[in-house]
């Protein structure tokens, strides 16, 4: 069976969960737990991040970005990259935009310092890089509003990488309750549709031991 | 014209510099001062960074991970990305491991802290970010290193991507003659083919105001 190595709290994980299931791409997930450094995991991945997809044939291909370019090119009955030049210079455009901006300025603001930090041994979460988190967080939902009023989705017509990519970050801060739906409709609305979308299922069905989710994070109607 | 807005020390720009000119595609450099953070580029690439890459007939790519992708797609002549899945995973991989730890570890430490802090207001270099730059370069020198042994360019058989972003990265550093070469010999070796290409010629004639490259930058005999 095709496996797929993540971790619960990994926006690139959650967004290559997505692109799989949205292709219908069956795979089993194995948790890796990245801080432990296992000798086996860095042979897969000498950068020793998650998601790294391991092929039934035995082809390794490690890191987010790599996973979501291949998985085009291998299966690409339901193309998540968009057909013309400028659709897809476009869906990148937004996926480097979530993958790096989003990822940088949001995500490892509060997954990693409020999850992540003290339980792995790095000291205490600091407190300004979290308000700077949250103050960041209200940008980027302004900005995923202002393309969610203009297109059907983030990229376009048609849904793409670029959806669940941010998909991937806001579902794991959701996890934590890290997000205030309130302070933009749009990108609520936005977020509902991409959530109640079949290949969302399994990522509303995840429980982390010790982290239990709010109740609106599995709610289809939050 | 093709144009493409570039800082002469961003990384990311050099990387695709060396693609455009490997593959022959004639182009125009424009620095964007992106501190300055002019509307008119902001309108062009919101996240505000180089390199982005305006095509004449207006098409516009933002992110160097955007341009290198629509390259190889709109230009596919010589391709940079390698043939198989397995080739093109490999130069992605890689291609992330310079763009994004490379990046971080190294060239954010060096090039920004050594060279950029100070003259855009942002504070005093941190002495500490510079020596953690100083130490994670030779690890990544040996990496390289271990790869050029092995291989006959860094993601296999053929040039890629991977190489233009190791390059783009290292060819910054030497500018500002931040390379102890005598660190790696076969990182060295491999530095030397690259840097003996033509498409490298128009890298090794930049020089910026203010900060004069040691001699050996542009001597392919250093």
């Amino acid at each position: 069976m095709r496996i797929l190595h993540h971790l619960p709290l990994s926006p690139y994980s959650r967004k290559i969960r997505l692109a799989l299931a949205e292709k219908r791409i069956p795979f089993e997930l194995r948790v890796e737990k990245v801080w432990e450094r296992r000798p086996e995991f860095l042979e897969l991945n000498p950068a020793g991040t998650v998601p790294v997809l391991v092929e039934e044939n035995g082809l390794v291909i490690a890191d987010s970005y790599a996973i979501a370019e291949y998985l085009d090119e291998a299966y690409p009955d339901i193309p998540l990259f968009g057909r013309t030049l400028a659709e897809r210079a476009e869906v990148r455009r937004l996926l480097s935009w979530f993958d790096n901006l989003f990822g940088q300025e949001v995500s490892r603001n509060l997954i990693w310092e409020r999850h992540l930090k003290r339980q792995l041994g790095h000291g205490h979460p600091d407190g300004a890089a979290i308000r700077q988190g949250y103050a960041n967080l209200k940008h980027h939902l302004d900005e995923i509003g202002f393309l969610a009023e203009r297109r059907t989705w983030l990229a376009g017509a048609q849904i793409s990488m670029a959806d669940f990519a941010a998909a991937g970050h806001l579902s794991a801060l959701d996890y934590a309750n890290d997000v205030d739906w309130s302070h933009n409709q749009s990108a609520r609305d936005w977020y509902a549709r991409v959530k109640s979308r079949p290949c969302f299922r399994a990522l509303l069905a995840d429980r982390i031991s010790g982290l239990e989710p709010p109740p609106h994070y599995a709610d289809l109607d939050f």
